[in-house]
């Protein structure tokens, strides 16, 4: 057990590379445990097929509700604080496959955090909010009917009622404890919003009780153990109940490291034009050798390369050819310019049909959500 | 200038004895200087005209309204966390006085703060606020016509928008310096809400802009000091002005020291039964001397007697009248228990005929504002 805080900033998307650290300190399960069941439901999706989905609490739960024909929801927040890249695709990605599933999906626009705590303007935020993040989740195949999608700075009372109430079995001890010592009051109000975000659809108000999944990235577990803990103390006042999460890896970054909205060459944006995105990926890092004649002796190392992760986790949906790839790679019959022409060519392939979409989705977003006016 | 920190706890509802600090450290200023003006727009109300209001921040923009005919709004707020005495309605009664000047009113109840800081039960909360505080206001004389009374847990987004936004430009450093160390979220949460219930009437989206005066005890001016820094961060980008306040002491306790809701010997409730509140009144501390015989002699203290504020902030109207028991107080030809039971009497017909008004003001006030449903 560890002596000294291990502590997750949920604001610095730190690259999580020891993880099971969550596992053992945290009590985060592995994923692989559930993942069998789940398969029995149909196809899985990228990020579960290809492991990036990594971690768990309670999601037995919504195999139960799986079995049982019990309604479930996904609620997953957005951040628009930039371009939406194939990072956040691999969320997205999960949230429709469980849209297929039958779920019920809340969407919220963290609009209040890109706000008070990243300080960006209410205008980009909309901008970036609408035609970056929804826009593509459109076009990426979310079913915009029975969509609840919500900016959190433009909802509705009870919602708000949430964060007033949760207020008072939060204490600063705990959060700073969590979070650290630095919370301004934007952060406090951020994360009792969250928190809000995560269990309103719990409430009769909301359409009545459903079992609640998060889907997140790693570093966003801090939220949810907090958010698990205000349910606790909330389920004889209000009827709450843990929500369940899923929890994937980071996409790595282009240029090495973690995928980065503020590193624009460390990632491709769905929204990049297309030439821009073939030359960021021909000017990848790979999990190449020094020089040819090693790669070809030694092979090379997929398993490190951000070029077949793109492929694995995005743009080869096919097992078997996936696995082809790893091989040749792996026995160094083909090296990493061949490689990346053909990532290349499925990237090209990919973003024209996605940008193709984006022209109507991007009007249909609009239509989807009431923006605030001030 | 001070050295040490003067802070004020507007939680604990101290007795501002030394409020004069409030002049020379804060900045606020003495109410008489603008009382002359006012006494032009017609009858003063008793807390003002008797000297229980005595300080002020901008009243001067409250005059140029009533000179130009200019709208100006009341802001005020009730805590329902018990029942309402004589000290409360000093306040209501600067209300009333404002609403017959022409000011609409909007009467926040802040649930919020009574739930989450004073801890009560959501049901106690909603039933001091509708039953003890809206139904005695509109016993008083509150004309319920163009009136806007809220829960703070149950309005409108915009209102909820403004406590977001302001969380951005609020930092714990000065939370800390003005509310002290131990802040929890609750208070912080509370603190934003009260700044949202100041200044939204100023926003479009309620009314369109009007100048706001928050009459307040003495004890809140950190609340207003904090308000008014927040306005000024937001003149751009929401066009939000700083609010005028006034300050009023507290009323004395029957037993001595403040007038408190936690020591219910200490105050008169407006819904207590008539024969224990003339009971509470005959059991007083008076201004009076040790023996009959030394008040003969020196005469009373009317200055420092719970009995004569009472008569003086509320129970005698007439000016002359007041004069007359105050200087038959002082030359000693009037005694205490005389004075009680002249005073009884008066409390008696007030009280009378207040509970008689209330019998229907407290089935108006259920009307007049929608009540949290959890």
């Amino acid at each position: 057990m560890p002596i000294v805080a291990f502590r997750i900033d949920p604001w610095a998307s730190e690259d999580l590379k020891d993880y099971e650290k969550l596992f053992s300190y945290f009590g985060m399960r592995p994923f692989d445990e559930v993942v069998t069941q789940l398969k029995s439901f149909g196809e899985l999706p990228l990020p579960i097929r290809r492991g990036a989905v990594v971690g768990h609490r309670d999601f037995e739960m919504v195999l139960d509700c799986l079995k049982s024909g019990s309604r479930f929801t996904i609620l997953t927040g957005l951040m628009p604080s930039g371009k939406m890249h194939f990072g956040h695709k691999m969320l997205i990605d999960q949230v429709i496959y469980y849209q297929g599933l039958g779920a019920e999906i809340f969407l919220a626009i963290a609009d209040v955090e890109a706000y008070g705590v990243r300080k960006l303007s209410r205008e980009d935020v909309i901008n970036y909010a609408l035609n970056e993040y929804v826009a593509n989740y459109l076009a990426l195949g979310l079913n915009a009917k029975g969509l609840h999608i919500y900016f959190q700075s433009n909802y509705r009372k009870e919602y708000y009622r949430l964060i007033q109430l949760f207020a008072r079995k939060v204490t600063m001890a705990e959060l700073t404890a969590i979070y650290g010592e630095d919370l301004e009051p934007a952060k406090i109000v951020s994360v009792l919003t969250q928190a809000a975000d995560i269990l309103h659809p719990e409430l009769p108000h909301f359409g009545g009780f459903k079992t609640v999944l998060v889907p997140v990235g790693l570093d966003q577990d801090p939220h949810l153990r907090l958010t698990r803990d205000i349910a606790d103390r909330f389920s004889n006042e209000l009827g709450l109940t843990r929500p369940a999460a899923t929890y994937h890896k980071f996409l790595c970054g282009l240029t090495g490291g973690k995928m980065s909205s503020s590193k624009p060459e460390s990632f491709i944006a769905l929204t990049d034009p297309i030439d821009e995105s073939v030359r960021k990926l021909m000017a990848s890092l790979t999990g190449g050798r020094a020089t040819a004649e090693e790669q070809r002796r030694l092979g090379g190392e997929p398993d490190k390369c951000p070029v077949f992760e793109l492929n694995s986790l995005h743009l080869v949906k096919d097992d078997a050819h996936l696995r082809r790839i790893h091989e040749e790679c792996r026995n160094g019959s083909m090296l990493c310019g061949e490689c990346k022409l053909a990532t290349a060519e499925r990237l090209r392939k990919f973003l024209e049909d996605h940008q193709e979409r984006l022209k109507t989705s991007i009007e249909t977003a609009k239509t989807l959500v009431e923006t605030p006016d001030f």
